[in-house]
């Protein structure tokens, strides 16, 4: 069935390849791709849409000495295919196997890797900038898609991509979507129609004006004016007015599953000088129905039946974090109406579409752009809403500094819900959200929270929502411990830790979701006739002292747990607070992940080998206990 | 002298003056500001930019129900004068005084704080949006500069306006440079002509490929590619159709020191619906003829003689960290072709022009674009360069996710100078250079390094060059010790620490510049008989677990000295070190920045007042002493 795609071994198999059998070629990756994800999960609908434009790519330029870069990197599944990697496609995201994303270890032709959004244009530059001073020859090409270009940092690599003026190619693969449907000005720039509803009522309005006002006394401005929105509407028709702008030349629409179109395209396009935009509409899923149909639930799935589509359903007690907080949002909303909530392109990933749909006025999709939308939320916070900014972990990296001078400097009540702290899983070192208890612990005025389980997670935002200041809550990927939904939501006091299991040999003080693994080594240790007290700190910040330092004092012995960077850390902060509190008589031991990137590989296996399950934590104790040290 | 001036304690009574007098009232404020920010040092030239701009729109709109958000804030000065703040105007920056940017605390005409730039018009949207769901009508403004208009978050921000589509101004205040000369597709867009040389190349080049292929074949693509071409050209003249693209409407340019022009124009504007941005021409140190033709000097100023527009020489036998840096930089530049350096915006203030001048083809100048800054380095460093990032540290924070995910995780040898590490003064907390220690010390692969003279600044820029992995340094606005260069550069061993001074009775560890004020506690110790050994860390990570396990074993105290946040800082990393060593037996206290936002003020008496002077220090370590505690 893989007939051309057994002889592909490399890209330069391709350039040997009658052009008339690329669209076979084509039709054999998606199936091989289709079957394949379907074992090992993936992203699947992103590369089904990108098949075509890859063997374009391939076959007109020249990788590795010709530089492809992928933004985000998750629709690289092609090019890892055509690049020596099918006979490992297999092992693909699995514990070491190939990445799903581009690897500058794994391959010379991942030219640059990736997984956050919107920095292919930046590195691309700097690569073209780097031949233009080492005398080189070489092609450098940004492939990024219409989401990533909404990211401020895209914009900000086109600003000099058009100073500098030096040979890059972009290319815009534009399937109207992200990962949520995409929203902005860049997507209206695309789409939009010549004389849209906004532009003609303002128009109208200041005609209305000039009227009005003396015409001789103001004329020459409003004239202008009025001369400059009519051009400008009429700029908006062409969907390369933005990239112009910017002073790249721009290229299309080419049709993104026409071989011919594409080919005829790169191949022009590899010999013009300066930077350049070409303009590729693709589309997301292409070829696999339940993919066409349902583009968002398979931009990224676990294995799938092929014939339906269907995922198996999660086993086990528990529900996803992600579901707990959506629901309850919904319930905090209907009471106050001051909460909105904001998403950055992750609208179903953090679980915010039933919020849309019950108050789609109070739903905000920023488009890939964290910076802004924690700027915006310390805006609405500012103006008297209540924003609850759900992003992902790694991805509130980018907004890093927003956190910081926008709203915890001004102390604005954000509501920060970062899903997917901990390990992630199959998506790597890009996505594992293993920093945030770090960076976020020495932001002064934030309140920082980590839920033990479901009722935790949902009297934590309700803590957040009630608290007049910033806060942050961080839950995992994992599921629940399902922890019956049977009260009502209620206010947690601000720092205070819950001793879940009381014991007086050695303390285990837990963070966040591993409090399960923590109880289970206490269980472990209990056999043994060691009486282990468990704490669930529920605040990483601020700490609640007198807790810890009753039990550390009782027990001379602690173990934290977190899954979390060890560096400046949950463990890292009891450290401090406990040399500050002059508690210096005991023996600790932090346990979480080391100062490495953690690689991609099963979210269990991973725990396991960085100590995080409950026998290696009550090993750890036991290793700790007095005379055994 | 302010006869109109003295009049004006709020926006209330601008609206009665007769406007006859706006252009007799901006020259009394060009003249309070010059004389006041003499005395007080302060950002002069881009205040004596704005009066009139600032003028008109407090005439035209009803602060603080209207709100104005000014983007960076160093140019709010004529909005703290006309709005009651001109008595407190002498203490600008002062200890305890006003501060030079806004700050919602101070009054409530400052809607929203700033220090860092391009997030106003993001915090204005989020108000205009509050204000649609409350039902409300005032207007909210957000005046950003042409610099700050070049950074992504601004692009973000517009990006979602144009897509709202809801009443909001940006008033853009362009003076053609940021701090230094403005750059990029942006700048381009607002300047450039009619048909520049790269536009016809491309142009006469694509017609050449037309003629050279069969015209039939790819004629459609080509043929479509040509208009837009000629169209594309044509757009470019008109300064608007960047933010046309992003759905905003423009009207302008503005006279930006034409009162009644601005006047005409807002008041226009005030009423019209959607997003609007108003495009105001202005000239950055206007009025005062230093500035004028200095302006880039004039942008922050140390207190000046208005005659001669001389500022004091810096006292004392140091020379600032920025010049030893700068100097080394050019050195190890002649003996390494691969060597390139990026500023953000800062060309002057991180004292790479003397680079810029020598190099000029090694010298990037990205605009206000650090997240670009860092992954364009990423892209020179993966194609095989040396990239040399200097950002200060506080402006850094915006690329965190970059350094993470771009470089480190990718091992690449990206070298980033941090200036303006620790405490920088006047500036206050949004420039407090106070977290890199904590937000870097969790970044695997990197080294991390502060000195704590002139030597040690050059030898670790030399360490970082030769260093095949990412690394950074971080070093004071305050001046160093003034040691001479007698000796060439020289590679240090990664995380080698350095005994400055040998003792047996306390250990003071030093990061960074402060390690004078260490040896000066020793000195008071030394005089009690207290032998302290005081030793110089150098690499913040990784630490010399060997040098300072040593030292603890035989003193037994251990204080650690840094500025930075306490929370995840190097005092930290020293106590995690200790504790994975399975060193408990000893007192340690950690001396640095407490969990607070640091105000503004003198950086001498602000070290004091957080313990970290000589004096201070030695207290500390006299009460540490065993018995003593």
């Amino acid at each position: 069935m893989c007939d051309i795609l057994n002889t592909i071994n490399c890209p330069q198999d391709l350039k040997e390849l009658p052009r008339e059998r690329f669209q076979d070629l084509a039709a054999e990756i998606r199936e091989f791709l289709i079957q394949s994800v379907s074992q090992t999960g993936g992203h699947l609908a992103p590369n089904l849409g990108i098949v075509e434009l890859t063997l374009a790519l391939h076959r007109v330029y020249d990788s590795p000495r010709d530089k492809i870069v992928w933004d985000v990197g998750h629709q690289c599944y092609v090019h890892k295919l055509i690049t020596g990697r099918r006979d490992r496609f297999g092992t693909l995201r699995q514990t070491g196997g190939i990445s799903g994303f581009p690897k500058r270890d794994e391959s010379e032709h991942d030219s640059f890797g990736a997984g956050h959004g919107s920095t292919s244009i930046s590195a691309a530059l700097g690569m073209a900038v780097a031949r233009d001073r080492q005398g080189g020859s070489n092609r450098v090409i940004a492939v990024i898609g219409d989401g990533a270009m909404t990211g401020g940092l895209a914009m900000e690599g086109l600003n000099q991509a058009g100073h500098i003026g030096t040979d890059l190619t972009v290319v815009l693969n534009d399937n109207g979507m992200s990962i949520s449907p995409n929203v902005g000005g860049v997507a209206r720039s695309l789409h939009r129609l010549r004389y849209d509803r906004g532009y003609r009522r303002a128009k109208e309005h200041l005609k209305g004006l000039v009227t009005q006002y003396d015409p001789l006394g103001v004329g020459s401005t409003v004239l202008e004016v009025l001369g400059r929105v009519k051009d400008g509407a009429r700029h908006l028709v062409l969907p390369g007015t933005l990239f112009e702008a910017f002073g790249l030349d721009y290229i299309g629409p080419v049709d993104g599953h026409d071989i011919e179109e594409l080919l005829r395209t790169f191949e022009l396009v590899h010999d013009l000088p300066g930077p350049i935009l070409v303009h590729v509409h693709t589309e997301k899923g292409k070829g696999y129905r339940p993919a066409e149909s349902n583009a968002e639930r398979f931009h990224g799935v676990q294995p799938f039946d092929v014939e339906t589509g269907e995922t198996a359903p999660p086993s086990g007690p528990g529900r996803p974090y992600t579901e707990i907080f959506a629901e309850a949002l919904i319930e905090l909303a209907a009471e106050d109406e001051r909460i909105v909530a904001i998403t950055a392109a992750m609208g179903p990933g953090t679980g915010l579409m039933g919020f849309a749909e019950a108050y789609p006025d109070r739903f905000f999709d920023v488009g890939m752009a964290e910076q802004h939308a924690v700027t915006f939320a310390a805006g609405l916070a500012a103006a008297g809403l209540r924003p609850v900014v759900a992003i992902y972990s790694t991805f509130l990296q980018r907004a890093y500094d927003e956190v910081i001078h926008d709203v915890c400097l001004q102390g604005l009540p954000v509501t920060f819900c970062l899903d997917r702290a901990g390990i992630v899983g199959a998506d790597g070192p890009t996505h594992h959200g293993v920093y945030d208890l770090s960076y976020m612990r020495h932001f002064p005025e934030l309140v920082l929270m980590a839920p033990s389980d479901d009722l935790e997670m949902r009297d934590m935002l309700m803590t957040a929502l009630c608290h007049d200041g910033p806060a942050a809550i961080r839950y995992p990927r994992s599921a629940s411990p399902g922890v019956p939904i049977d009260r009502p939501m209620q206010v947690l006091p601000i720092g205070s830790a819950r001793v879940a299991r009381e014991g007086r040999d050695c303390t285990l003080l837990s963070i966040g979701g591993l409090l399960q693994e923590a109880l289970g080594a206490a269980e472990i240790l209990g056999k043994q006739e060691i009486q282990a007290e468990v704490i669930d700190a529920r605040f990483a910040k601020p700490l609640d002292l007198n807790t810890i330092r009753e039990s550390v004092l009782k027990t001379g012995v602690l173990v934290t747990v977190e899954e979390n960077a060890l560096q400046g850390g949950f463990g890292s902060g009891v450290l401090e607070m406990l040399e500050s509190a002059h508690v210096s008589k005991l023996v600790a031991h932090r346990l979480g992940l080391p100062d490495i990137f953690v690689e991609h590989g099963d979210t269990a296996s991973l725990r396991r080998r960085f100590g995080l399950d409950a026998a290696s934590i009550a090993d750890v104790a036991l290793a700790h206990l007095p005379g055994r040290l």
